[in-house]
Parts: structure tokens; C-alpha cells; sequence
């Protein structure tokens, strides 16, 4: 949706985009790495785990720094706030970022001059990818919101990664459950997010087999003839 | 649906309807705030809750008042009642009005002069809105009716607000969900209404995604010629 | 699928089909109404409960009836068995009779001359009452089942419809379910049927929503100019 | 996705591939069957415990042997596969064969010169039955890891084939499911593959629906006149 916005705003601001599409995202795995190392390292290593969260602090910062460039080159002043909401709420909320997986992606084939996937494999592999990603930062914030809780279900990594699972699918067994306030909003943004992802992949794989079954109906034909 | 068949009526009908749409989604909020206040507000400040409560009648006998007027302009006399039975259903269970906010939102959009959404991200909005909107009523009135109840689960309003998430979006953990006849009958509207509302959420997404795709696709060919 | 073969038989087939339509539509309504008096009457109250059984049996031989005289009207001898598979497992478990109903609500339609619903509306319509009947049938079916097994968690009329609701809409909560292999059976049929007539029901609800935005965008210019 | 690259290899590869779909797709079938009877088999009943464990190494050993040589016909070496990865996962976990039931599907019709299903009959028939196999290994796979664990609630292959109903559907109760993190594993796995096969289903179904609806419009004109 800022995709438009994006495209009649100043050139500087679209060669800046471009440019720092790639840098980002590699910089949000590193912030991603460095918050699961702080949340899944064990109490006694201490100066790993402070290491993990200033690599955590630096590259949010590197989030902030390209958020301010963006809004300076656009010329739009505050209401760059608005026209971006989605990057707006990424900034604030870092463990979204999978979800600008579709722009890296898209800056990746440009550059590579292969033939691309079909319009639906594309589909369900940005779907796919961003719904692993954004799981496996769920699966982190869940279980470092609820393993210490008193009454708490998810006490391990393990556990959290199989509630990710039930939760994305939306089966949602309910033998383990966020019971704490913080665990529980994540949960919510998980569902949210996770349902649109799941839902693409499926319709995506729908539409993907009907065109298969489609295709051999016009190669037939020609086949016997 | 009742949309042709109030184009189809005579002409003041149609004025009516235009002129009422926004005042009565605004006053479909106060009944929605006063409901909440009622439901919310501890015990012992009886003065609001008192307020609260005339407030929801207040607005409710405006609803009424506006029924009666449309089906004099009508000319219709009771056939009124089945024609429109969808505005006979939000009459009665007023907690429901957030589904009609498709019109108050095309309303809005056609007296700004702006361009509109994208037709996916409009069907979102939508969507996303009523759920929103109607995870709230119903998150109230299934605490109204739990909360008391021997047994319950739902205690608070926080559980019950993470009861209409795990519902909303068909995960169903079950570790809190009604017990009392009327919270059970408050939820299967919920399942009912929210899940044709989240489908089209998931469907517009998907829909949308295969769009940006296609689109890639289609600017290609002149950014390389 | 079973529609093409059916026009393609002799015409005293499609005349007997075309004809026995809704007197069948109407016999299945009783054979649910004697279903629900048998399960749902108090124990002590004998007669009423036999002659219910009674009404069951009656209407169940008036489909082997009907499915006799369309097997020997077909030509086919045993490869209608195959042919017309769906009736057949209809035949056996009756319950499912409701699927039946798109035949029905088109014949219904034919003889009124009235404008149809919308496309949209009208699978919606159909899947809709097709998933409220199944739903009552599975209800009926499941209390049956469980409501005098040991550690059965449905134990009244009421459990049963409020575990239907959470089982056709995927949600699951899990606090209610069948525990006796009976109850399972029944319960793997509703879900597999269920999520077919709502997934339709959403689908139809998506399409539909989208219709709706499409149009409005189609009647804007003339409006204003 | 291996369907385009399989038609650009040399004809040697098409050819074979063409010869051995049916006979491995019998080989699958045999590799299921022989699991079942070692996992279903009482423990003192050796002999055929054993025999049966051969079969799965035989069939498994078939398998390798069509993979080597494909990977030799085809002349890509080690890029084979990166290209034909989804055979190269299907090869280390076989339970996932099913899944290429749509090529059998496919080259079983073309041998029969019968019309063909409908296309989205055809799509919801492979989906069908390839969740249907599917559902079954996985009830195999987690009884397997399951039932002797301490603290487990899957103790049946009954309670094993209900928890997959459960979770292929969405519904997820949660009254039975796995908690070794090999029984989690497979029903990761399960709800990933389900979610998609279930999704083309419904979808199928859904667009089916809307066809019969569409058809019957396009007859009615005729039919009066």
C-alpha cells in the first residue's frame, strides 16, 4: 500500500529505498539472532547475553536512522507518519519486519536475471517465509514473556514453538496457552498477521493446483493429436 | 442486498437513509460506549452506570424512531420487515450495528473528494473494522453475562477480550470460554458473523498479494527495455 | 455431479427426479422431526417416543422406495450404485439428507416467478441452510451417542449444539467433545461436510463483499457527473 | 514445480518417469501397509512385525534406487537435488508420498480414454485422497512415538485417527494430542501439508458450488422459451 506512495515521491527517496532494501533486512536478522541469543541463553552467561542486547539496541537504531532519512527525503513532514502507518508500526514493533520480506524479495529476483517463479509459487513462498519468520519471532517474544510466569503452560523454547504452530494453523489445542497480559497481546498480533499469511498460502496453493489440473487439460489435445 | 431495493423505493426514502447514515453510526457508538460504561464500571459508582444505561436506551429508541420512519417512507407497510430483515435482525440486537458500517463507509468516502482505496484494501478495511468492532460488543456482552456466573472461566475483561481473539480467528484454545446459555448464545453469533468477516479479511489479503505480484510482473518488461 | 447423468437418462428418470423432489425434501423433514421426538423425549414418555421411531422407519423406506424405482427407471442395474454413489451414502445415513437441498431450493425457485437472488446470496443461502440442518441432524446424532456414556462431557441437548457451533466454525474449544467411538463418527462426518458448507459460506461472503465495492466503484461517475 | 524442469530434461528422464509413477505409487502403498501392520501389530506377534519392518526397508530401497536414477538421467548431478527438492524431502520421509498422488492421478486418466472429471471435482478428488493418506500415516507416525510415552493421552490408534481428524480439519479440541517432541514433530508436519490440501478442498468446493449456480442461470432461458 505505500508501495504507491512511494513511487511519486522524490527520485532520492526511491534510489534511498532501493539501495537500503537489502542492507535492512540483513540488519533485522542480525536484530533477530541477537534477541533470540539474550532470550534463549542461559542466566549464568552473562556477557553473551549483554552483547546479544546491545546488537539488539544498534540495530534498531540503524531502524530509526533509515525511518528518519526516509521521512527528511520524502518532504512530506509529519504526515510521512501517516502515509507510512505499516512502516510506522514496524518501527515501533521490530519483530514484525518479516513482514517487509515482500520488498527484499521482489529487490532479490530483480537482480538475479533468472527466470522467475510462476505468479503463485511466488505467492506461497513470500507467505511462507514471512509466516516463519514472524513465528519464530512470536515463538521468542512468547516464551520471554511467559517462562517465568507463575501458572505458565509454555515453559520451554519447545513449548512456545509448538504453540506457534498450533496457534498459525489456527488448530489451537489449548494444552499450552499465553496466560500472562504481555504473552497474550502477542498472541493476538500473531493471529492477526499469522491468519492473512496462512490464508495467502492457502488460496495461493488452491488457485496454484487448479491451474496445474487447467494446463494438462489444454496439453491434451495436442498429446493425441 | 437491501441496497436495491431501497434504490428501487421512492425517492425520500433514499434522502432519509443518505441524511441518517452517519448520524446514526455516531449514535451507534454512544450506545456502544454507554453499554460498555454499564458492563465496565465497578459497582459502586451507581450514578454512571445509571447514566450509562439511559444513554443505551436513549440511543436504542433513536434506532427505533428511525426504523418506524423508514418504513412509512417506505410504502411498504409490514412486507418492510421481512424486505429489510437484516435491519429488523440489527434492530433488535443492536450490538450488531458495526456490520452495517459498510455504508457509513462508503458515505464517508463520497464526500471526501479523494482517491479511494485499492478495491482489496477497501474490502479489508472493512472487514478488519467490523471485526474489530463487533469483537468489542461482543467481548462486552459475554462478560456481562460470565462474569457472575458459578464456574466461569471469563472473570475479567481481559480474559474475555482474549476469548474473542482465540474465537475471531477460529483458533479456539479453550482454556477460558462461556458456560452460561446466554454467553454460549452471544459466542455462536460471534463464530457466526466474525468468520464470514475474517474469511473476507484472509480472502481480500490473498487476493491483494497475487495483485502486487501480478503487477511486479507487468511493470517488469519497460524497466529493463 | 450426479445432475449430468441424470439428464442424460431416459426421460422418465428426470420426470420421476423432478417430481419426487419435494415430497422427499418434506418426508426427510419428518424423518429429523421423528429422529428429534425419539432422542429428545423424556424417557417415561413411551408411546410418543415409539410412534416417533415408528414415523423414522416409515420415511426411511419411502427413500429406499424412491431410490428402488430410480435404479429400475435408470436402465443401469448395479452401476447406478456407482454412478449415483451420493445418493447411496445418503440412503444409508439418512441424516445427510440435507445436502440434497441445492436440488430442492432450485425446484422451489422454478416455480416462482420471481426474480432469484444473487449468485453470491444464493450459494450462501444454500450452504448456510444446508449447514444449519447438518448441524441440527449431527446435534441430534452426538447426543444420542454420549449423553449416557461414562465420562461423556455432552450431556444435555444444549452441550450438543453449543459443541456443533464450535465444530462447524473450526474453532474447537475442546470443552465439550464426544468421547465414545459413536460420537467420534459422527463428529469426523460434521467436520468434513461442515468445513466444505462453510468454507463455501466464506467464500461466497468474500466474493460477494467484493461484488458490492466493485459495483459501487462502476456507479460513481455518472453520479457525479 | 518439478513438472516444467522434468519436461526440459532429456526424454530418456520423461520416459522413465511416464514408466514408473504407477508402479511406485503401488511400491507407496506396499511401504504404508507394511508400517501399519509393524506399528498396529500386538508386540508378540514377532514374525510379522519383522516381515513386515523387510517390506518398509524394501520399498524404502526402491525408492533410493528410482531417485539415484533419475539423479543419473537427468545429467544435473548435484544441482538434481536442489531442483527437484520436494522429491529429495518426499525420499527421506516417505509417510510424505501421497502427496505425488496428483502425477498418478494424472497418468491413470490419461491410460483410461474416458471423459474426465471436472475440473474442480478432479482438484477436490486429489486433495481428498491425498488427506486422506496422508491422515493416515501421520495417525501411524504419532500412535508410534506416542503411545508408550509417560503423561500421553494418545494411547489408541483410535484416539491417534480422532486427534487427526481434529487437526486436519482446524477444529483442534485439544482432548487428545501429542507431547513427545517426535509426536510434535510429525504433527507439525501434518498441519502444515493438511492446512493446504484441506484449503483446496473447500476452495474447490467453494468455486464447484458457484459453477452449478452459474450453469443453472445459463439453462433457465431455454428451458421457458
Amino acid at each position: 500500500m505505500s508501495d504507491r506512495s512511494a513511487h511519486a515521491a522524490p527520485g532520492r527517496l526511491t534510489h534511498w529505498e532501493k539501495r537500503t532494501e537489502v542492507p535492512l533486512f540483513v540488519a533485522s536478522l542480525f536484530f533477530l539472532a541477537g534477541y533470540a541469543v539474550h532470550v534463549l541463553a542461559p542466566r549464568n552467561t552473562e556477557p553473551w547475553r549483554d552483547l546479544a542486547l546491545a546488537l539488539v539496541g544498534a540495530t534498531w537504531l540503524l531502524f530509526l536512522a533509515d525511518y528518519a532519512v526516509r521521512l527528511r527525503l520524502s518532504g512530506l513532514g509529519l504526515r510521512f507518519v501517516r502515509a507510512h502507518w505499516l512502516d510506522t508500526v514496524v518501527l515501533l514493533l521490530p519483530l514484525l519486519r518479516p513482514l517487509r520480506l515482500v520488498r527484499v524479495y521482489t529487490a532479490v529476483q530483480r537482480r538475479r536475471d533468472r527466470p522467475r517463479l510462476d505468479l503463485y509459487a511466488r505467492a506461497m513462498t513470500y507467505a511462507g517465509l514471512a509466516a516463519v519468520l514472524l513465528g519464530f519471532s512470536a515463538a521468542l517474544a512468547v516464551y520471554h514473556q511467559e517462562h517465568g510466569a507463575p501458572g505458565a503452560t509454555i515453559r520451554t523454547f519447545g513449548d512456545a514453538a509448538w504453540w506457534v504452530c498450533a496457534t498459525l494453523t489456527t488448530v489451537g489445542y489449548g494444552d499450552v496457552s499465553p496466560v500472562t497480559p504481555g504473552g497474550r497481546t502477542v498472541a493476538a498480533l500473531l493471529m492477526v498477521c499469522g491468519l492473512a499469511l496462512l490464508g495467502a498460502v492457502t488460496g495461493s496453493f488452491s488457485s496454484w493446483l487448479l491451474q496445474v489440473f487447467t494446463r494438462e487439460d489444454e496439453k491434451r489435445p495436442p498429446e493425441r493429436g
